[in-house]
């Protein structure tokens, strides 16, 4: 595979201007941006730059308003219910987590359920603006339809990532961001790009079978629940991703289950809607609202070494502390810049010549 | 395997009898012995009476105080701890849920971290506790370490579970309620004793070698996380059981990772402690704070038709609503009795005995 590598400045411009010919205000586009290219500076490449002439399809296809008028449609102290009026993820969720944030300034916590929106990029991006605050940050989204409940054939659930993210003292930010599938669409890719099969317990055909074709989702089959199958506690993946469709939709008023719109424009939202968009769900709440943020820290760093250091079972591993990856690969890419692989430049430079930006 | 069947009423003044010859008030001995009795009604046999000689074990070694002063040590409108003082983990958990619940009435939501506390009995009690006040309620809790983190060989982790509750309108509540490994040790348990292999997945020995032999665990060895392998997502169940870690004990002040001490009397805490007891955490968010409590359990109840009524691979199956099964056995049990098999109906005569009460 062929990689061009680019320096974060560089990418981070030509992302804002394409937001910006999609009609977005000067500073919605520099957020959408912002969240695309700390996605690619973390190493999470599948929702990076790479997804940008998915959101133009989208657009195209009127979608996606670049123009929201973005806003609370109901409120307690510590809750809200945020109307994303069809934005971009990327800008809704920042927005809501933000009133979040301001509602555990003042009361220790903060809760907001968004309807209406979009694919929203990482979940770790929106999690970390609360670990900024020294408080702890969750956020969650509901995801187009991929994933079969345990004992069914049927796409009901997206990949519902959730994420919980914890401020540390000397290192860096404990970030669990995943995904509630055995495995994510963009690794079934990989293996259809090199033509190699899955493991058994990813996927399942479109009868229930399960299958080592990377193919299959294209062919109707299906993703799995986190824990493959019963035996393993597919029922408890199932249950998580359950979890997140309800505190995301059935909470806010979006879409969930079947209803949830495709993230893809050559596949149509269903013409039944149960609600509007796609649901988030984001938490913040204050270290110091149950004991002082540096006791915590302490502990938390205590927590990282004793893990860090833990036995293993082969010598050339150690127990990966959850975002440790992420946080080294954007210490090094900050640097050393952002490589992409050929396909996405050239899928971006098509892009470009469309919009009448300059090329990459 | 014989069972013999006894009347709810009959098996709670039994328990009730029990807590208060530990010296238990007559409020807290009724407490303690609903989260059990409730236990054995929902079908999970493994959290109910059959642990009331575990719970004396540890009361004689003195690490249960049956008079424990509960008290919230830090607080903010929304937030607060709560410092167990040795209690049952089944009074302090109510406790703690009936904060976070009057704060919820007050703010929209409320969140407590609990330590000092000890094991507290079914996750799913204490969360349905905010259920009935038409909130969503969430627990979690720490536990002995049992299970290790993905590429280790060392117990760093307990089964760790969380629960979310969420009030559906004509159906029963959706409970999601599990452990954050792949099989919790209850089913090694059953395994061994009808001398059964268990599953690649579930467990490894005390090298890390995958086992399929059920008495791993009491050589050295480990359960695995939910995802059992790297393959299969393993770093999540991981990433998932170090997040209640987190919750539970870094933010409360309790132990966490392999210092919890261990809930059986005859392996003795670490003595080298990082917090007090074992830790657990609750959050209440009132459902009319996102949207009309009616709305949501009118889109819930959807949400359930359509899951309930999906294709399934096996037409012996559909798929099930997490909490479905324990809501039926809930219902059985109440009428026809709870069953409880020879060997713990043994062991609670003899707790009879010993403690000066009448036999079962």
């Amino acid at each position: 595979m062929t990689f061009h590598t680019f320096t974060e400045a560089h990418l981070r411009k030509f992302t804002v201007n394409v937001f910006l010919r999609m009609g977005c205000t000067p500073t919605d586009a520099a957020l959408a941006a912002d969240v695309l290219i700390r996605s690619d500076l973390r190493g999470i490449d599948s929702h990076g730059v790479a997804r940008l002439s998915g959101y133009i399809r989208l657009w195209e296809k009127e979608r996606i308003n670049t123009t929201p008028d973005i806003r609370m449609v109901h409120e307690t102290a510590t809750t809200a219910t945020v109307d994303g009026d069809g934005g971009l993820g990327l800008v809704v969720a920042p927005f809501a987590m933000k009133v979040a944030i301001e509602k555990a300034k003042i009361y220790g916590s903060g809760w907001v359920a968004v309807k209406n929106s979009n694919h929203f990029g990482i979940a770790g991006y929106h999690a970390l603006l609360a670990v900024e605050q020294d408080m702890i940050g969750i956020s969650m989204t509901n995801a187009s339809p991929l994933v079969a409940p345990t004992y069914s054939s049927e796409r009901l659930l997206g990949t519902n990532p959730m994420c919980y993210a914890f401020p540390a003292g000397k290192y860096p930010p404990v970030v669990v961001d995943m995904a509630t599938a055995a495995a994510a669409n963009g690794k079934l890719e990989i293996a259809s790009r090199a033509n190699h099969p899955i493991p058994e317990g990813w996927a399942q055909d479109k009868n229930g079978n399960s299958s080592t074709d990377p193919n299959e989702l294209k062919a109707g089959g299906s993703l799995l629940p986190l824990g493959s199958d019963k035996d393993h506690g597919s029922h408890k993946g199932y249950g998580l991703s359950a979890t997140v469709d309800i505190l995301t939709a059935v909470l806010s008023g979006a879409n969930y289950g079947p209803w949830v719109p495709p993230f893809v424009a050559f596949l149509d939202p269903p013409t039944d809607p149960v609600g509007e968009g796609i649901g988030h769900f984001f938490g913040a709440m204050r270290i110091d609202g149950f004991r002082p943020a540096a006791d915590f820290k302490n502990h938390l760093d205590n927590w990282i070494e004793r893990f860090k250091s833990a036995k293993t079972i082969d010598p050339d591993k150690r127990v990966i502390i959850p975002g440790e990856p992420e946080f080294a690969f954007e210490q090094e890419r900050v640097v050393s810049g952002i490589p992409l692989i050929d396909a996405v430049v050239q899928d971006l430079n098509i892009l470009a010549d469309k919009l009448g930006l300059s090329r990459l």
